[in-house]
């Protein structure tokens, strides 16, 4: 998204009205015939709006369509952008991804489109989980596992210089940074739309979205939800995204489950009182599931530890998620956990039905699907 | 394949009886109606045969249907998990599949299909040749070149849990490990077939398969063969795999030509000794030679000489394949050697019409392509 | 291209008649009912021509048809390959793959070719663009960021034999190596087309067509061009290719600006004099640039000057390309760059529509688009 527009970003979730007709723009503006080529390209789009004296247009949100929904979505960036009309409209989305059958037309709605995967640390994981969605799709991949070596840190050159060579190449990016911000510098300068894969503390935003979605699916609500958030809970951006994203929903009560060490800091526990979010922190796993609809468990990471081999230690074995656990919690709760796991779930939970962090991961696959079919094609 | 029926796999080649038709399956089970979807998957074929306590039909080995074979293949992990039966029927759909021209109905078969390469350690020729095969078919591929990192080596996920979050981004695995027995432990945890390409000292399936299949190719026959096995017989995979598949066949003759210090081990001679295969040792290639349907070549691996450099010379130097080979080999015989060369076989022999390793490498191409369209659509 | 036909190569510009129809050929050898499928690969043909004794009609150039061109590009090994008619029909080709629409005709004319990516050292920006132009025709790929570990320098394995092996499994090879003259190596080997990506200090030939491209596509004409050549004129093999590429078109004035530990050597100049190229020396950007249709900026490779960081200092800062440069530069001149940049171009030139680089950067998906299409399908 160019600089220019990112304050209509940050007030408009995202979102862009995508009213006037490819037609009605043709008329007004001088257009290259080959213009429609490139027409679902964001910032084609709303440069045309700005030539043609009507960008005013593009401010206003206006109601759904009976032929879509009446927004465009440009970029993913960071969870605080979806809000919960918006989260609706995405799992909705999300949930016709899960029905695509092989070879049926859904499964080929991407064909032509091409997917570059900038990846400025490695996570094959992550990295995976977008080439697979893309691909379920139709779509084609450009794969960089190591974009390192043509940016600063090889020959100096700048992020930007690189989205702009790089979105010549390909449809959409999606971008994993060891850089906090770095996402949102690439989608201020692409003309194509840009996917935060993860940039360094930062953001992480699928996997928020695919947390969110993993508790609507196997609860069946987001209101009224009692969540435990266990481990990890300082360092973890996960559970940060997940307590932000959460809080926009009705009636929801927060636990927090972690070693002293590692314990949930002020400015999430600020926001979730400021709206009205009930929370309380506890030392007793064992009570806390007992009375959770979630109990989402983190590994606790040995790096944040440093020399301190002996404080992470007592921190890693303080909160396992074991058959005893599984014994108090309710018949309809889940288990939810990031990936990787170490011990902090014992293996012999994986067989319950409660297990629910594999479904979880695979849900990440549905959700980047929806992504890169709203960000490619419109709602 | 789920451990539960690692047993069965044992006693059964690998093979499973697919007589019950998916629509009496769907009486008798409660499906979901998207389950046909994921029908081909092996486990939940498996699972669906469980629940109508009618699994007792999948433990029967059944003649061949006129509509196809009545077994199915779910894992490539081992070269012992092959008879001289399924070897023939392999190699008939590799046939099939060197016939395949581009554009045609069968270079579309596998289209939809997402095949991921799970390397724990570098192989780019192997993985290139799946890849292709993959490809010609026209699946799709997700790749991981170096899988370490987000295995137990960096995070301390274990290899199971890895399986199981990549098996819900495809469908189908191939994986090549550090470890010997690592590609039968992602196959128990698997629901998804999972072919071994190459797990540490100890199996190389395709590899193994993909000899017996240029031998017969060439030669035209497997019974009654002389084969010459040439070089580092104590550590090379290859040499061990391919003198146990050939045993299955009759009157063949194994001689073995190699330096004192990389000999063929015991265990190799004795199994062959009970099948009652004739071997011998000799120190005289040229000899051999002028006797043989097929010289087999290796490369001495300097790797396992540590230290002793001298030692390493002097096996290396010591049978070469060169012009007085051929000069005696016999018009119809040919040269094999699993690549990559260094100078066990001298450049010159390249041009001779009996130097078949080029075209050996390419028939791994045709079994690849076999195996994954066996493993994906069946017979 | 097999080494025996080099010599018909380098006479003929990489050029070969294509006249005998395959019906005839069929006719006149004996033909393996597979052939057809193989037919397209350039040795096949020529080895058909060789066993036919009709080769003679391969080495002359006939005029073109009404139904195509009647020669074959075989591979793509250095600028010096190309003549201006060759030019000026591959800039028509890389016209139209500008034209090709998502899901049209076009976009697919690859489909069912595989292209590997040989890279024997990083190059992510080449690689994508190959990688790119491959797929928005509708072709897949296999790709190698290091082919080095299936090297010699692993294993010991030549060059040619991984050729061997790799023209085994894909239809083109595009290779990047860090030794001068692998390309032509490689090429001699394959019976499939090989473009060489980059081959040490040697060749890179796919962005001397780009940058040639590129200044006929902004200037609108090659002849009567004034080129200023600035930076690193001793190490830039870009400069030496554009320099010695645009010396095929007549009425052109070169200037070389550049510091003098960098100067352009001498062998261009003395090429540059006996084709009747005026060029001159100067150290005044401005006054060079306010005469220039073409300001080529190149960066000053720091590698270059070792422990002398000084002289690389003093050497980067001297002509830099900023608002003043832009001030004298005349309305329809462009700035030119191969990137990556560093700040031998100031950012707040980026927004001028005279800035012609990351236009430039794009150019080299359409000219790789059109060898592709070239070297696969022919004219």
């Amino acid at each position: 998204m160019a600089s220019s527009s990112l304050s209509m970003y940050t007030v408009n979730n995202g979102l862009r009205s995508f009213e006037p007709s490819l037609s009605s723009l043709s008329k007004c503006c001088c257009l290259h015939p080959n213009a429609t080529i490139r027409i679902m390209q964001k910032n084609h789009m709303r440069k045309l709006l700005q030539k043609c004296q009507c960008s005013s247009i593009g401010l206003e949100k206006s109601s759904s369509l009976s032929t879509g929904k009446s927004f465009q979505l440009d970029d993913v960036i960071e969870a605080q952008q979806f809000d919960r009309d918006i989260l609706t409209d995405i799992f909705e989305v999300a949930r016709e991804m899960e029905m695509i059958e092989k070879n049926s037309s859904g499964s080929k709605m991407l064909r032509g489109y091409l997917m570059a995967t900038l990846f400025y640390e490695p996570s094959t994981r992550t990295r995976l989980s977008f080439e697979s969605a893309m691909k379920r799709l139709g779509g084609e991949v450009l794969t960089t596992e190591n974009a390192r070596e043509f940016s600063s840190a090889a020959k100096g050159e700048t992020l930007e210089d690189t989205i702009r060579t790089v979105e010549g190449y390909s449809d959409i990016i999606v971008m994993r940074h060891f850089e906090s911000g770095a996402a949102r510098r690439a989608a201020a300068t692409a003309s194509i739309p840009v996917i935060n894969a993860g940039d360094g503390p930062g953001q992480h935003p699928t996997q928020a979205l695919l947390d969110v979605y993993t508790i609507e699916r196997e609860i069946g609500r987001l209101d009224s939800i009692k969540l435990g958030l266990v481990g990890d809970l300082a360092n973890g951006r996960t559970v940060r995204s997940l307590a932000y994203l959460i809080a926009k929903y009705k009636d929801v009560k927060i636990y927090f489950v972690s070693p002293d060490v590692v314990k949930m800091k002020d400015d999430i526990k600020e926001y979730l009182t400021s709206k009205g979010v009930e929370w309380e922190e506890s030392s007793d796993l064992m009570e806390v599931a007992s009375k959770c609809d979630v109990v989402y468990q983190t590994r606790i990471q040995r790096e944040r530890f440093g020399e301190r081999i002996d404080l992470y230690e007592a921190a890693r074995g303080k909160y396992i998620v074991d058959k005893n656990v599984l014994n108090v919690l309710p018949k309809h709760a889940i288990i939810m956990h990031p990936l990787p796991r170490l011990d902090e779930i014992t293996l012999d939970v994986d067989a319950d039905p409660r297990a629910a962090y594999f479904r979880q991961a695979k849900n990440g696959l549905y959700i980047r699907m929806a992504l890169l079919k709203l960000l490619l094609l419109g709602w």
